[in-house]
């Protein structure tokens, strides 16, 4: 099983191992890369981990090349797992309107599996990452399967919210940086669920944080949520609408940090500014 | 006086600011960017400065992005600068030999004026960092003058090493990530000193860091410098020599901290691995 996994490379990073991987997929049909970064502490026995999503147009790298993660990783003992963001290669590529825009197709899987041809085909994040990555990182490496918590930003925030939501009892710990929290109220989230899941939109609503959340009856992550968002962000008026997951939240009672920073921006200078509470934030709930 | 600088780019991160500049250069003759990171601190009262120097291929980018300096500098109160690497535009690319190789032309100015044809026009980035960029950014910004220290890696390392020597006096702190020790004895800095140069070997010398210390009478940081290089670095064998310019200090009674890291490599995980020691180096000495 797995024999086509490989490591790409390996760097010792903060006394633990920084590693990039690529194995062939078989949810997806074709070679996919991810990151791992292992800290220290895992010498000696299986650690906790976090699933780190990342956001449009990034890939596995991204989130270890900027985010400044590793040093606080290695304090906490705490695993890093960063898969890429979509499907990649010839044939994903091959397919028209994949590459046309950054915002839809590659570099944009949405961590959802899509019910639409062409895209149903490889554009199978959401099983990837659930049926297929998290069980071959933990078995293959020194992690404990028990305490995953899962983060992202952006797309990837969205992603993280609503696979926390979709698969209780999966993710010990919740947070996001600027998540796309109800991508079926914006032009990002309408876009890509068009696509992906056709005009139907009552398909859509499995795929939105803020009404999974809504949806429920009791509070699904009691010892809460945080949420960091930057208020110099320019896709936070018509894209983000934290307000309604908050909302949301409100609505069953959900505890919910969710912080505004003035004078912040989108990027990954906003997101290294804040990585320390967020690893903080899992590492006490792990 | 500088009229042209303009910011490009302005992001908060760590309550400070990171920004990216530009400016017509009247050293090189063409448009040179450059990035500063000013910490909270600098909102009150001037603030010493670290300038670092980054590694062939790198720019002004390469070190905001990936080695995880802000936090500690908005800790410590420390300012950041990183000017690009090499002179860029039309201009400079289109001379015969400037894109062909990543070790030498764009991207690998080696921090000295050259003097051969064709690269003594623009190729000036000795004069440009002490007599342009240096007076512009403590001119222009909340950094104190008197108190800036100076840092690098690989070919970076180089530039700190021999600025520091060449300036005394001018940087009041010393440090080195896998710097090039010895240019005059490896293929990279033979390559840079032939073409910038000229075939004299005689004109060399005053660009190696290591002869540049063993000429010195007495030592010329008494405070000390650190140097860390690991040792799973593919390029030390041949390209960095640090035992060169470990002897050089030794014959100068120069203090000198080499730490020799098993495992680590050339890149920014080794680089923000041992990030917070060079800015406490840095911190202490300003």
């Amino acid at each position: 099983m797995q024999s086509s996994l490989k490591i790409l490379s390996e760097h010792a990073c903060f006394g633990g191992a920084q590693r990039f991987y690529e194995h062939d997929s078989t949810v997806i049909g074709l070679p996919m890369r991810y990151s791992v970064y292992l800290p220290p502490q895992a010498k000696q026995a299986a650690v906790p981990a976090l699933l780190y999503l990342a956001g449009l147009t990034c890939n596995e790298e991204t989130f270890m090349i900027k985010a400044g993660a590793q040093r606080l990783a290695a304090e906490l003992g705490l695993a890093l797992i960063c898969p890429d963001t979509s499907p990649r290669g010839e044939a994903p590529q091959s397919i028209a309107g994949a590459t046309a825009s950054w915002d839809f197709g590659i570099g944009a899987g949405f961590y959802l599996d899509a019910i639409q041809a062409p895209w149903a085909q490889f554009w199978r994040m959401e099983s990837y990452l659930i049926k297929e990555l998290l069980p071959m990182v933990t078995s293959t490496l020194p992690i404990d399967a028990d305490r995953i918590g899962i983060f992202g930003h952006s797309m990837g925030g969205h992603g993280a919210l609503t696979l926390a939501l979709k698969y209780p009892g999966k993710f010990k710990s919740l947070s996001a940086f600027a998540p796309i929290c109800a991508p079926t109220q914006c032009p990002w989230g309408e876009k890509a669920f068009t696509g992906y899941l056709g005009s139907d939109r009552s398909t859509w609503a499995a795929h939105d944080a803020s009404y999974l959340m809504q949806s429920r009856t009791t509070a699904p992550y009691p010892a809460g949520i945080l949420i960091d968002q930057g208020l110099a962000d320019k896709f936070l008026p018509e894209q983000l609408h934290p307000h309604l997951f908050e909302a949301a939240c409100a609505s069953v009672s959900q505890a919910l940090t969710l912080r505004r920073h003035a004078g912040y921006d989108h990027g990954y200078y906003f997101i290294s500014t804040f990585m320390q509470d967020h690893l903080q934030h899992h590492a006490d709930r792990l």
